[in-house]
């Protein structure tokens, strides 16, 4: 009996979460990836830079990985490919303005020698087995692709994230003919972008946030700061044209969008009237009604310019009375405190804030709910997957789908690892392979586990207390110490007679161990241990780290 | 000439935040305190349990403090008093609920001696020169009044927490005869709740919660979980008489959520059928459509019922397919990823979740803009001070008030611990008393300060290294270690090679310092963190707290 074929679809990341979207598609022993994504470290992962998924199912079958598809250029889908091709020597597949800021990243991380590969929407390529076509998508990046990954059992048609948008800023709105084509030929299996399903209607068009600037930027009699997220090219391009509209030089500020300026600049993504951009040290210069500065920070994050221009921290940019600032971002779920504190600030340092979701400032760049049935609709897929997505949002996906009348049992509400298997009689899930997070602290990739970030959290609420002393080996008697050091525990100067008692406490026990002829030091430890947790928590209902350091002489 | 008299206002919490509110109201030398609360820690207060005002103000004034007015019964309007009442001996007014809440609390706290005086909305007193009115206010708490206070020179009306329902769970609507025939009368100043300023509208009524509860309730074929917050008693009212009407007993689940039931149902607040209520041991085996189970855990809290259940590691209650649970709250700001993470765990444990504020299945407690105008235009203030809100609602509020004809120089944008002074001839800042924040942790009241928290967070970030080592004090040389031991920093047993190098470069370093004989400790420690904390960021780009220890033996 001849072997039966198989599609696998197999998400390494990105289901269950927003974010590190990274997905296998695999026909017997050929593979493609399609992007390598990040997501940002949860709050109990304490000191962690960023997380990635874990990819050792790629190093397993890296022979067989015959290319990375690469949607578009967020961070949450290209953010794992400076570790990634560290690892992997593969051929990267991307859109021009994708693979600008990809490379611009890879450089950061030494890795320039990397086989890149221009494409454009519509074309199409051939990978082994696969043929893969390019579809152009709306979202609130340039140049952003969906899929269709032709396979010998069927297409697999990969939204990316995605929204329609009939007025975009630039280019065309989202390729519906291509899509329209792919689902009257016959698909497989779409796997659609999740991230706005509980929201009703249509999602806003771009070009309406330049209307609102256009009157806001009009309507202020002095200097515009505005915030909006670096990658967001068309955001930026309104922002000037408001601002060439209303005479205003544009200074740029913040490392990441003045990056993507260069960019995109040099590529030809943005439309900057010769002498609109000067140095901000200009720019504090000119009167009030012919400035504009573009910044980052419109999530509220530590070390971003709003932020520092709000606490009046800003090396060179001090808020004004008069100023407006307009932040052109909704708050993503996390940083909602973090952004009305930035408000407040900047409030208290007088300036008029323009942050309301009611203000216009701001669309979303991923699909409504009407625009996730219309997909559905265009592509009529036999099978259907929601993604990029928290489980929430994958359930309401999946309803949505039905409703449109995808049967149940062909609708897989998947979790990272698992293994969506099609073959020429239907589909199933089939196992699953390793799948999870890979936490990033400093240079260290997956060095910090579970007890390293239980340590981290004891400490960060109760501090640590360490007791020191240096015992006689042969009388087992202490000769120095024991002597107590806290961090984060109380503070010292108030707490002395505490720590004094605690010390009589530990003498006490060491000659109790002493007489009993007790000397194993992790027995002595131990009790150490018990005496002195017990004894701060009756003092102060606090229980701090207990560590007891044991030296000996001779 | 004689002296002048003076009104003073002095807020010492509730300004520039949500949260321990707490206004003293002065004439010459009486006072009176509104409420006394608490607030919830800032992110970057690790391990701070909550946050109460620095009352010291209180402190110094006590001979001349008559008492203290409680709006309601929330905690932050009532939780300082636990700690202030240990330090003050002065008689409480609240209304029956707010008292019942209140005792309940302070007799976990071993206070139970307190005067507590139950007063009725329209109650007069009289406490030395003030005149107090209690004015009924609805909010999602029953028994909730707001103040007008009668000085001689003039009338201050404080909202307290409030909105209008006109169709409220029980009782009446908000007294809009008594703060219409006041501002009839005249007022000199007005503080109002500014919580829902940025809400274009009405806030819609409590009952319409109790129709869709009522809808929810039929439809579900199976058990029904209603998670809401513990002290909304309409809400748990209308839970109850939708399970009344569906044929479902009622189990309480949730320590908080128990003892308000227990303290309401005395009082005859709630209204609950003979039988319906039911231990959760017996609710788990009747048949699902006869179940309902009230919670706690609508914030998500980590240790709730309802986190619990999400987690499948509650005692008593598991949750089954078919189970429909209703989160009737919104995410409080901040509380917006522990949410949704419950959300998703709940759908993954199978149940249906309805959770969407579009649902109705919650309403805010808080007025909108419109119920906003309403109250300034019937107290028609002459001066107006906006509370209860973080720095941009005092802002907008303040835009309101001014929109309604209150000039600008009438309006105070105050801080805590401002003096707003009134006196014949106008009114204006004057000066400031001590406010702020003083931390709780554990037992400890305010011992927790800049420092301690400073060290907690390099703790939770990147960890701490211990090095120690015993010298003998004649040489100066090692006769014990050094020893590294870490927490929180690197996984050991992935990095010995780096700490052995650790090692060494501690001994060179000592070595060097015999050389040059440097003896003093502190220079000692210093070197040994240099040299090692360049050490560890050249090696993981982490900088863990560094602690060098050492002991001396003769």
């Amino acid at each position: 009996m001849p072997k039966e074929h198989k599609v696998q679809i197999i998400p390494l990341g990105g289901l269950g979460e927003i974010g590190k979207n990274m997905t296998v598609i695999r026909y017997d022993n050929q593979m493609l990836l399609v992007d390598a994504g990040l997501s940002f470290p949860e709050d109990e992962m304490l000191g962690i830079d960023i997380v990635i998924p874990d990819y050792s199912y790629l190093l397993e079958n890296k022979d067989i990985l015959l290319g990375i598809l690469v949607t578009h250029g967020h961070e949450d889908h290209i953010g794992c490919l400076p570790y990634l091709l560290k690892d992997l020597d593969v051929p990267i597949f991307a859109t021009r303005l994708t693979l600008g800021i990809l490379q611009s990243k890879l450089k950061e991380s030494n890795l320039s020698n990397i086989k890149a590969n221009v494409i454009h929407p519509r074309d199409v390529i051939k990978l082994g087995v696969f043929r893969v076509e390019f579809i152009r998508v709306n979202h609130s990046i340039p140049d952003a692709v969906g899929l269709a990954i032709h396979t010998p059992l069927g297409c697999i048609v990969h939204t990316g994230d995605f929204k329609l948008d009939h007025t975009p800023v630039s280019g065309a709105p989202l390729d519906v003919h291509k899509f329209a084509e792919l689902g009257e030929k016959g698909v497989l299996c779409l796997m659609s972008d999740s991230t706005n399903v509980e929201r009703a209607g249509f999602t806003k068009s771009e070009s309406l946030v330049g209307e609102m600037f256009d009157n806001a930027f009009r309507e202020a009699q002095d200097r515009i700061i505005l915030a909006t997220f670096a990658s967001n090219v068309h955001r930026i391009q309104q922002a000037i044209s408001a601002a060439v509209k209303t005479n205003r030089k544009v200074a740029v500020v913040g490392r990441s969008m003045v990056n993507v300026v260069a960019i995109t600049s040099e590529l030809g993504d943005l439309d900057i009237p010769e002498g609109t951009l000067v140095d901000v040290d200009e720019i504090v210069n000119l009167p009030g009604n012919q400035a504009c500065i573009l910044t980052t920070g419109s999530q509220g994050e530590p070390m971003s310019a709003l932020t520092r221009m709000s606490t009046n921290d800003h090396r060179r940019v001090e808020i004004q009375l008069g100023d407006t600032v307009i932040i052109s971002a909704s708050p993503i779920p996390g940083n909602e405190k973090s952004v009305s504190r930035t408000i407040d600030r900047l409030f208290k340092q007088g300036a008029h804030v323009i942050y309301e979701s009611v203000s216009g400032m701001h669309v979303s760049g991923h699909a409504s709910q009407e625009e996730l049935k219309l997909m559905i609709n265009m592509v009529r897929p036999k099978y259907f997957i929601p993604v990029h997505g928290e489980y929430r949002m994958l359930i309401k996906h999946a309803e949505l789908a039905e409703q449109l009348g995808i049967s149940r049992q062909n609708i897989f509400v998947a979790k990272n690892g698992d293994i969506i298997e099609f073959t020429r009689h239907g589909a199933a899930l089939a196992g699953k392979v390793t799948a999870g997070k890979i936490m990033i602290d400093g240079l260290g990739v997956g060095d910090v586990g579970n007890i390293v970030l239980r340590d981290r959290k004891q400490l960060s609420q109760d501090g640590i207390l360490i007791i020191v002393m240096t015992l006689k080996r042969s009388t087992g008697e202490i000769v120095a110490g024991p002597d107590i050091v806290t961090r984060g525990f109380v503070y010292v100067r108030e707490s002395e007679s505490m720590l004094d008692d605690a010390k009589e406490k530990v003498c006490l026990t060491m000659a109790r161990c002493r007489e009993n002829r007790i000397t194993e030091w992790a027995v002595l430890k131990s009790q150490i241990r018990d005496v002195l947790g017990k004894h701060f928590y009756e003092k102060t209902r606090r229980r701090p780290m207990i560590l007891p350091i044991i030296q000996e002489i001779e």
